[in-house]
């Protein structure tokens, strides 16, 4: 796709938030709220929920478009940009309390919501509030559908597997208490399909679906067993979202700071990434220990030190040096072949995925309320083999 | 009601919680989370959802009995203690998130929950799961009603709502921000409504008219006009509510530890409580400076020393005292007769809730699907004048 295209329907997205935006602060004053809330909300709006890649919110319009095989109209457009922006808020409420629990310090290229002055712990009130929007904005535009409590469900459903999945992350690798024994890749995959796939892979297709109309179940000419689209549809994209998790996992550890736009931080972090639960099966013992002793270990002040100095020397680029802990867990991860592993994973994954969603039945050429291919395939094309 | 009926009936809701926090914990489990994921979220549940009063949950059981106009079955009282301890849940998921905004320190006579051990800001997480709970039950217990949609648009509304209430409150009197312009009591009557009216006494009433099936507007022998039930019970239960807050705010002022069981803080919290409020709207400008330089202000190290030796000299019971500032703020409370304008406010109120509860027309004796006055009787029975 052009990108001048992708900017001009990324536009469009944005235009629509506009509208949803001052609908969602017309409710608020509409309810007596004071000015100084209405202003207080305005920001917490405007400051958490645009400003993402928004790539979950626009593919509920790009996958709508896909299955109805023509552009939306208008009015379409307004309610699938409404589902759309429905995912954005779910993820600002994700964002900005998980900023607030990790104690993050920037988030979008700014400071996270909870460290602009004055704010402080009322961000957590604030995330509530970006939830809560959702709902409000499912009832305006949807509550005359058939459809209306299958999308209040699905959202509810996939806001509890995204919490189940933060709470397994959270309790097994805390920042300051390491302890590589509660990691595995078991663990890792779980953590990921529930934190993360449900929810940015999951979500935005099954809205699209419910827009569209898709049934719970149909049937085709080629064969008498029925077909569960919405099953098909998470078989696909449950390892689709755990492939791009992996995927910017390897990233964090691979990627240099000029390509991904960041310093990989996971290491330092005790992150339960792909990288060290794939170092974890494969070690010796003399690795292992290595492991244990330097992951999740932050560098010190005289390391911290070094750093500055190394990006002072290249024009204040971000070298990425975190220290010699972290080298000497890099140094393993070499050892053992990450990079060739993955390789073989993501070949692996793009061959497991193309195959099933080469299995899809598209019915006849045309034919509506069916699955298509395209909407699987335009997630891994851009996800295959991507370097950022 | 005597009180072995009342601890029996309290025993009968608790056992039901048992049965509801098993079937949470069994789908969590079926959704292959490990085992300390499962032990972490049991305690959650354990220790933030039963515990409380319980009058917000019970009161759905007690309504529908008094609008069905007998005992529940089995069967009914499952149903209906689900969507009590569904309002518990929500009760829970506000507690838990407001005192770690607080920084509070007790809660039900224990440690607030993140302040338990190895918990610290995964509370947060543990809360947003308290809320997710709510709408898994909902979906198990009622998604064959015909009210389904309704009860799911009724918690999102009301969980809205108290976020609203939670923000004015935030925003209007933060603990360490003290300035009295900010308040009024058309201000303190707002955060009362939101905060506090309508997740307290609307949601468990409109709860249990939803489960008895009342509609939303119906005409009776006495009037051609249509009657809609849910705007009679909640232009009741929204004074109510408030009523309960205003006299919940005057006890902290008038009551002694004895008594209400707790040390009244809100003066030295910087609380928007109706006595502030309506002291303010009495005070002379002499009154007014000295509300402005003592209230909101902490006792100093000297005093909180004075405090232990007072209680000391009581056998360890708390006598209250929180220092000179506190007491310039409650000797120009006295001044300006404030236990007597609480006194007008209280048979005021009582006088225009009766009236209108008297209005409600019950139709024909034993008559279902419509609204009792019992509901409302029983609510302000146990309200007026009370002293703890």
């Amino acid at each position: 796709m052009a990108s001048t295209d992708k900017a001009a329907r990324r536009a469009k997205f944005e235009g629509a938030w506009n509208g949803i935006r001052d609908e969602l602060l017309d409710h608020f004053k509409s309810c007596g709220m004071p000015q100084e809330a209405q202003d207080w909300y305005a920001k917490n709006l405007d400051y958490n929920v645009p400003g993402g890649k928004l790539n979950r919110g626009m593919s509920v319009v790009d996958s709508s478009e896909i299955l109805l095989g023509r552009k939306l109209t208008d009015e379409e457009y307004l309610q699938a940009a409404v589902l759309g922006w429905g995912v954005e808020l779910l993820q600002a409420f994700f964002l900005v309390s998980d900023d607030l629990m990790d104690s993050s310090i920037t988030r979008r290229g700014q400071p996270c919501w909870y460290r602009v002055p004055k704010i402080g712990f009322i961000a957590m009130n604030d995330s509530f509030m970006l939830e809560a929007a959702i709902y409000r904005l499912l009832k305006v535009h949807f509550k005359k559908e058939s459809y209306y409590v299958d999308l209040l469900e699905l959202f509810h459903e996939v806001t509890y597997q995204t919490e189940m999945g933060q709470l397994i992350d959270l309790i097994t690798a805390p920042e300051n208490d390491v302890d590589l024994n509660r990691f595995s890749l078991k663990k890792h995959s779980l953590i990921v399909i529930y934190k993360t796939a449900f929810y940015s892979f999951y979500l935005p297709v099954a809205l699209a679906m419910l827009f569209c109309r898709i049934p719970t179940s149909y049937t085709l000419p080629s064969s008498p067993e029925p077909i569960a689209p919405y099953e098909v549809a998470k078989n696909i994209l449950i390892p689709l979202g755990e492939y791009f998790q992996v995927q910017d996992d390897f990233l964090d550890f691979s990627g240099v700071p000029a390509q991904i736009g960041k310093v990989g931080t996971d290491i330092v972090d005790n992150k339960c990434s792909w990288c060290i639960n794939t170092a974890l099966a494969y070690a010796t013992s003399e690795q292992r220990k290595i492991l244990d002793e330097n992951y999740g270990v932050k560098p010190t002040e005289a390391e911290k030190e070094l750093a500055k100095k190394m990006a002072a020397g290249k024009n204040g680029e971000e070298q990425g040096y975190l220290g010699e802990a972290e080298n000497r867990v890099k140094k393993v991860f070499e050892e053992i072949g990450l990079r060739e592993k993955y390789a073989v994973y993501e070949e692996g994954v793009f061959k497991s995925l193309n195959e099933m969603i080469n299995n899809i039945d598209e019915g006849a050429p045309g034919q509506q309320g069916v699955l298509k291919r395209q909407i699987f395939t335009s997630f891994l094309g851009k996800i295959y083999r991507r370097q950022k």
